[in-house]
């Protein structure tokens, strides 16, 4: 059954071709496609297009129906078409005519529309959260592991004294900044697109500041082209800030790749955390690191499919649109399996101790005698030409001493400023007022 | 001369690979390099690592290296590597001893670092401020013709009434999006990596603060590796934003092309601002339509461009991450001229009147139709099969009347609201307080 | 059961992120990875490595396996973590010690790399096929509608007289060319990587030529090393060969969303084809199309997925490479679905008549008075101006005939020439020899 | 002056925007738009539309202009748009009216086309020899450095015993399948798009294949309109065989920065080939490495650059395609500039020697002794099980020997056969009839 149906049964292939993977992509759009028809049929009711009646009716079967898919007893039936169609035929099936009225006023182009808002609003409310943990627990291994020094690297030869609080630090104010840019997907996501219909506006004199309201968004896409243009562009900067977080996960696990490696050989994992080989025994392999690292570039490979899809094409709905559910809705569990992975591996990561050590890093220490020439009156060219010297003649010997002390060096990692600044960015999102709005909306 | 030359001569086959276009990219950032100069010495100075008399020099000279900038009196010369040692040449072929000690407590690094995030605060200002020009004309356009009717496309069929007060005011309400993304891209921009060293820190003891109070940063970046890991990072971010806006233009160029075809035929453009053909003497040619569609696919590419130079790569300083200046750095004028080119071809625009007068148009109104029905009391199912099978028997005619009145509707553009939203997103770029901080710098 | 276990259970999260989708990609490799051990134990044999005893048991064990694949009878069970354990399991618990020696002089990775290029080749065998039958659909097209006239575009202006046959044509010798890059990758996938084990050989003294020539193979990827980067490598050159199927087909899907349109209207397709609208009853819309468009961009994304995937990695097997059998396996079924659904649609297209009787399309004949004029002497520079005036003057009137004659204009469409390069591409993939060795491995 | 023109004025920042960089990028096509030219008026008087004596004199100016522009003395004027008019500009300075006549039969649409196909052939047979030089180098290195024993790694892990050898032999051995798909490429290139004029073919009796014949083409796009869709076709597959070369020389690239690494520490280069740092005095830097890791890396974004352009169009020329050039053109110097560091890179690279003996290594031999014992009689699984458990106990101790005989291995690494598969295909691409052919037609 085919809401659009008119007698004339379609070619069998063409429905295996143009329905693709959507029942199963919009089944995580089931429980947002009934708080979409919960606001609309309130909104609907006020405008004198349902009835105080029809609405209780309507409110009662949305609020089981919301119940079932939150226990897992929902699907969409074979010959369904999607989620839209199965909602209204279960409510239909209850309630009959009244069921049918819940369309009113909407087409199946806003109903996908609100329902991916509202979808995307809840998973990035997750992704904050996961990101989040993986802070947390970077910014303690920074403060547990602040005295360990490393060499640090620039151009992969080895450059001046680094450490672990450093290299954890790293990455945790990475990920305020990835943040950021989630920040603003969330805010545009955060607009109703719910009352443009096919992209052109309706007849009925809908209240869209009401739906916008009882969805908890912050405002609307109030022009309903421009509404229908969210298609495409939403899912495109959704997966950019996507593709941010994907970005510090892949330097990480390629940094943790390579300190794994022999040759390195700076941090290990627990034997259940790495895999062996069919045919080397003593390998200890990191293929969660490397899966993370493969997983994070499928994200960001992310956005340019994205592109692809939409770059050149027209204003107004094309069905290629829906493309974007099978691309985008797997890319979150990716997303999250990255992070829930990331944050098991570094809660059992094991740092060598006395990595400076070896007398391959000896001249790690040779900056800090620049800068001790300088501060004791040396210009800094002069001073860097004698230890160079130094260096090439064989009398160099670096004193294996450091005192780093300004803001963010490996002496004063400033930890709790990089809290504060992530709090802060957390707080932008207030996730509170949507929870409230959807609470209400179910009660 | 190179920075780094230790009596040893390079293989000049080598230095042609690796200056590549260095010299033409650092052009963008020599004003920029002497800020970074100014406050670094200002602060070299308060830690005592520069006397006063030392700074007062360098100050003045900085300044005057600053003017000739403005005045377009700056090169590189040949064999002079970048930006950063044409600067300290100049300082030093005027101050000797003094111009030296400039580099002290920096690296060439971190140098580039802030000349880059100087830079591209500084653009995104201009790319905002030309993004709002554009916005302001789309709003009047839409205000101007918003009683112009004009076909709603799906799947580039038929489908409802739409105007040109949507469709215009559309596109602008898309810029407000796109520059929610460029804020976030705006703040990563505005944190102070200066003092991060070669990524790793310094011994002296720097107040990384205090350069960023004067050079206007919002915050800076804490953790030195972090603020090395924004090579790439930022450029990835900002060509993210960039890409979106660039998106905006191409839907609306692929519409502009399409209005323009004599298929459509809904608007046209002065002789003076298409091209004719060498062949076909009556062709009135789009091209800056379809340029404008074409640069900004090139836009598009730009993240993938600088995924594919940063991805896998470990963390610390790469050479590869200099070739992120000649792919971003013309995208910057690229942008702006698409931005420029769209303001002057839409101040041109003409648009047909009673374009749904053609008889291809009348079952536009169809679904107004159905709503009619609706309201009067017929469920929408019935309302719409009994539409349809009108139209499938030859007896529909629709009433070409429209009354679309809730918000963001063909009667209610809203495009006061649409203001407002876009004075609030600017307002947070806070220009002011950047402008003031470097004011004071240079004066 | 892990191959490589060694008494230490591995995390049950590891495992779920590791094994990811591989139990249902491998399921694609089945049937090759039967055929692979066929080759390699016969080879096994005869170095001594295998008694003619246990060869005997073996091959026929692995024959009930295979038939068992082909009959859909085969699963990875659960627990298994992929297809080359599941095969090894179920030789293991027929043959006992006998089973387990297939593994001798092989590693999964090799196993694996062989698998792929014979799934490959299997898959670009498929691929030719219907590609063929495609480019069959549009000659014969071409030749059925050579007369009926259409406007020609260029910059989307109405520019010269076209033709269905040119239409049609040009699509079918599009395919050509796109089947000059299969080619490609086919001879890259029709190299032996067997024998190269983990990437680096083995001591054992394996026969790589009989493997060779035992699978069909052409000839081998010599360097073991090189054998293992084949990975990756391969799988972006056959995406690139798929992607510029995808283009041929991607623009012939816009040309015909731009065709079903009203404003051109040139053909159309049954009911049964098209699809309506859940709001407006009057639509026809072109949902196959528009998604053989997306499912062809998604198609064109896959290269640069795989690039990102790999790029800046050094030599040498690392596990994200197994994530492309989710990132291509998928596509073989996608590229085919649009062939197939290209190849319907095509079949019942409808070709409007008469349709440059319209006045719109007048001017298309100006190009031919100006080649009147030429031919009767006039310099084309002249001929072309004074055409020009007489448009803008309101006195042009075209003669409404063509004459192009030349070798593929609308006159003389080569199509007998077009159809030899088809013919002549497609023999040069010589699947007959594959075709012929693998039913002796398997007889 | 534009060939266009009609005594219309165009706006002067539209013809900024519109001609763009064309001016620079049409100095590569000028030569090549004169040999189209040579071969088109032949053909014009074949056909009678250019008289004997308007061709003497039409042939003897082009051949001076192209001595110019071998010469270097060929500029495009200010105010000419293209060269195509730079060239029509010259010869009617000198010819006057029979200047113009070379315009007949022909649009800028397939003068261009012919222009790029003609300059594509030519790139790539520069690349081909560049690339051809490079393997000989590779396969040098090899032969010499067969010996010379490295660890092979996989997942990063020390893993089995490799060589320089194999290393060296594997570049090699890629380079022959980047040149399978080059050879697509050319054969794509090497077709006659002259005749298609503005992409719908023309009403004068034009021989397509004598100007094929003449410029040396192997065969022609027939019907035109496939013709006019080579354009931004050609560029794409041309640019997936660059990024193939392109993927290899990355790799080799981020070994070679991985093996320069002090950690590693298997190779070095002369002093004059590295760079220092400007605050770190020992540092030997891979610039040149990073530099051709990151060069390739934008070119393998090339292909998906042009799909972005190009994607979603339908059939007809756009102005989007000149573009194109301005992505594309630049790109084989920036390919041949890799191809030349990495061959001078390799010239010099010097290999440590007994790498292996570090006690970090010894577990690489762990293989040999499962094969050992394998060899002597036991199971597979029961040999590695026996070996893990001794690197467990501590108890192995491999012996540092190696004895790989098969095709492909340490011991065999078959260059031979390897050169005589690069030289079959070079063959294929048959440059010899193309020189033939350009130098007849300009002799």
């Amino acid at each position: 059954m085919k809401l659009w149906q008119k007698e004339i049964s379609t070619n069998k292939q063409v429905d295996t071709f143009t329905v693709g993977q959507d029942r199963e992509m919009d089944l995580f759009l089931a429980s947002f496609d009934v708080l979409g028809s919960l606001a609309h049929t309130q909104m609907l009711e006020s405008i004198g297009l349902l009835s105080a009646h029809d609405l209780a009716l309507i409110q009662k079967e949305l609020k089981n129906i919301y119940h079932q898919i939150e226990a897992g007893n929902f699907k969409i039936e074979d010959g369904v078409e999607d989620v839209h169609s199965q909602v209204e035929m279960l409510l239909t099936q209850k309630l009959g005519e009244a069921g049918k009225k819940i369309h009113s006023g909407r087409s199946r182009n806003d109903q996908v529309l609100v329902d991916l808002k509202l979808f995307f609003r809840n998973q990035i409310q997750e992704i904050v959260y996961s990101v989040d943990e993986l802070f947390i627990i970077l910014t303690q291994l920074a403060e547990i592991h602040k005295n360990k020094l490393m060499p640090g690297y620039t151009h992969l030869q080895i450059a001046m004294p680094s450490s672990f609080g450093l290299w954890f630090g790293a990455y945790a104010e990475s990920l305020i900044d990835d943040l950021e840019l989630m920040l603003a997907a969330y805010k545009i996501c955060n607009k109703n697109p719910l009352g443009s219909a096919a992209g052109y506006g309706s007849s009925f004199p809908l209240n869209r500041t009401m739906t916008t309201n009882l969805l908890g968004f912050e405002s609307l896409n109030y022009n309903v082209v421009y509404a229908q243009m969210g298609r495409g562009k939403t899912e495109r900067i959704l997966s950019q800030a996507m593709s941010s977080i994907a970005a510090t996960l892949n330097k990480m696990a390629m940094d943790a790749c390579l300190f794994m490696n022999q040759n390195f050989g700076f941090i290990s994992f627990p034997d259940e955390l790495t895999t062996g080989s069919s045919i080397m025994p003593h390998k200890k392999n990191p293929d969660v690191w490397e899966l993370i690292r493969g997983r994070t570039n499928q994200l960001q490979a992310l956005p340019n499919q994205i592109m692809l899809l939409t770059t050149n094409l027209p204003s107004g709905y094309h069905r290629d649109m829906q493309l974007q559910k099978e691309t985008l809705f797997p890319a979150f569990q990716s997303l999250m399996a990255c992070l829930d992975m990331s944050k098991l591996m570094l809660k059992n990561i094991k740092i060598k101790d006395n990595i400076l050590d070896d007398s391959k890093y000896q001249y790690l220490f040779s900056v800090e005698e620049v800068n001790n020439l300088v501060l004791a009156g040396t210009p800094f060219r002069e001073a860097y030409k004698k230890v160079g010297m130094d260096i090439e003649a064989g009398n160099f010997s670096g004193k294996y001493e450091i005192n780093h002390t300004h803001e963010g060096s490996i002496g004063n990692l400033n930890l709790n400023e990089v809290k504060a600044m992530m709090k802060k960015v957390i707080e932008n999102f207030d996730f509170a007022t949507v929870d409230t709005a959807l609470k209400n909306l179910i009660a």
